[in-house]
């Protein structure tokens, strides 16, 4: 894995790398296999074969369309392995093989390709996972915008583990592993049209360790979800909704980097609607979250963990910000579009 | 599942669709698990959760670019499910769960995304599989073509069940399952540009269940593949290169439909190129060929199935198509970009 990148000079993704003869095959060969080589892609099958899991599996599936696809700390290659195995560990699950689909544009140089699958195999050995089984498909010019990629996500959950937005209880502290908005704020600051000088990168990180952290210290850990898109307002949204609960948030609590607040007033944006890669929001019962807290800032990935809020007892679906001297303020969903492909 | 399709009127896919906040948690409740539902999705997670599987895992996954994306015979919905179930079928795999992540541009219609998801439903049924997981993104108009899919299929594997290129020996007898180019021949008829008039439709369909009666009639069976981009003549190319082995091909048995034979003429294609989505090949030992092919004939998905050809001793990678009368002619990897954005 990880083998050099290559300089592919000019050439670029042709219509004949998706058509299935011999360009499709050394693209695959030349370029995938050499940065993503494993026994199950080297065998070449239609399907990778997996010996039998040892217990429950998780499963799951992004589309990644980031815009631009190379940014502040990391690149869609990277990202992709990333979030995918985050929505895996918000179950519990320990990843165990990733799958891809690219989507790519005619015209995308082979050396852009070439550096991303770098990235992704760079990222998934870094999470100790291979890329299994793969596709490869090429639109016209114009009809895609240089790559696209979906991946899949197969983990293993061990006995006893169950986390799940159906076990948070009134009174459940609700925990944030640390900064907020870094990934979205990284990514439109070399947006065309608003680029802006920060040095704020990417939060993009696989949570699998930190979770498994979290749920030896706290095995009675209630549920866990990662603020992607829409941010840590769209999250407890969902779940305030979902399960018919209010979540009260303290403003002072909330982990905002200096950088992230000033492109956030530049920008016109909330830090708790901004997307986060590396981030998660952990439900806990509130006599153990000094002990989960402590864990957290243990692992490197939760050094600025703290408890951000509480689960309260209605009005359902309700999130408010208590803002200091009894203020307060609801935290809406997004109405429009905010960040567009921001993951 | 397959609820009725709704008339959106002249409502579109917008960037707020994709960007998580209320109109995507709309889409997904209001479109697509009105389609979809089942108990994993219904639960909201990010990963859905399955019991722990009776044997080996197998896992595929194919992104569908089809254009166009509605076709005689199907659409890139039905088909994001036939043609990932049957690189599933190929390693003898029962599917047992699918996912799927859409990627959609700004301005296709919501009633054409209904009809999708609604034909996706009913291929999912049809296969008795569900869509455990899914994920929405919205790209801006003309950085996207309508829609693209991309499928993960996850299968079990029964004991005892090995098919696998690595199988192959010489002597095997070469078996097809029905005629050849019908999926590729029924999308290119309405293709802007090159639009005729026919009467085929593409062949779509899920193999597993005919693959389930072959492995009773011939346990030993060899290896699958289904000849999907590039057809028959990519695929035994592949397998030819990458086993060392020649494969010879008797043209006076490929079944060819008359309507598929005149569009390949008037197209200058030639049906061994062209792409198949409820076709397969089989290897299988040359004694065992009588038995598989009249238990293939006896499934409607197997009703024209023959012996097309065998393993040769080499030389290494060669396919050659024995015209007649002595005649010989190399059947090479397909050069260019016949047929771009099949599937």
């Amino acid at each position: 894995m990880s083998s050099a990148v290559f300089d592919f000079g000019a050439e670029r993704v042709e219509l004949a790398h998706g058509a299935g003869g011999r360009s499709m095959a050394d693209l695959i060969d030349g370029l995938f296999k050499r940065h993503l080589a494993n026994a199950w892609l080297d065998r070449g099958e239609d399907s990778a074969v997996l010996d039998r899991p040892r217990g429950r599996i998780a499963v799951t599936t992004d589309s990644y369309v980031i815009s631009p696809f190379v940014f502040p700390g990391g690149d869609i290659g990277s990202l992709a392995v990333h979030g995918t195995i985050n929505d895996l560990a918000m179950v519990g699950a320990r990843p165990r093989a990733l799958t891809a689909g690219f989507i790519l544009e005619e015209g995308l140089a082979l050396t852009d390709l070439d550096r991303i699958a770098a990235s992704m195999a760079a990222a998934a050995v870094g999470a100790g996972v291979a890329v299994v089984s793969g596709d490869t498909k090429v639109v016209e010019r114009g009809k895609g915008d240089g790559l696209f990629i979906t991946t899949t996500g197969l983990g293993e959950i061990a006995p006893g583990v169950e986390l799940a937005i159906d076990r948070i209880a009134v009174g459940d502290a609700v925990i944030v592993s640390g900064t907020l908005g870094d990934h979205g704020v990284a990514v439109m600051s070399r947006r065309a049209g608003i680029a802006f000088e920060t040095e704020i990168l990417s939060d993009s990180a696989p949570l699998h360790d930190l979770v498994a952290t979290m749920l030896e210290a706290v095995p009675d850990l209630r549920a866990l979800r990662d603020p992607t898109r829409g941010g840590v307002a769209a999250t407890l949204n969902e779940i305030a909704a979902a399960r018919g609960i209010a979540i009260e948030l303290q403003a002072d609590r909330l982990p905002v980097r200096e950088g992230v607040k000033g492109a956030c007033e530049l920008l016109g944006l909330d830090p708790l609607y901004v997307a986060n890669e590396g981030k998660l929001v952990a439900f806990c019962p509130p006599d153990a979250a000094d002990v989960l807290v402590a864990a957290m800032r243990a692992h490197p990935l939760g050094r600025d963990a703290c408890v951000m809020g509480s689960v309260m007892d209605g009005p359902p679906g309700l999130v408010e910000l208590e803002t200091g001297f009894g203020g307060r303020r609801v935290v809406d969903w997004l109405a429009g579009d905010q960040l567009p492909r921001i993951c």
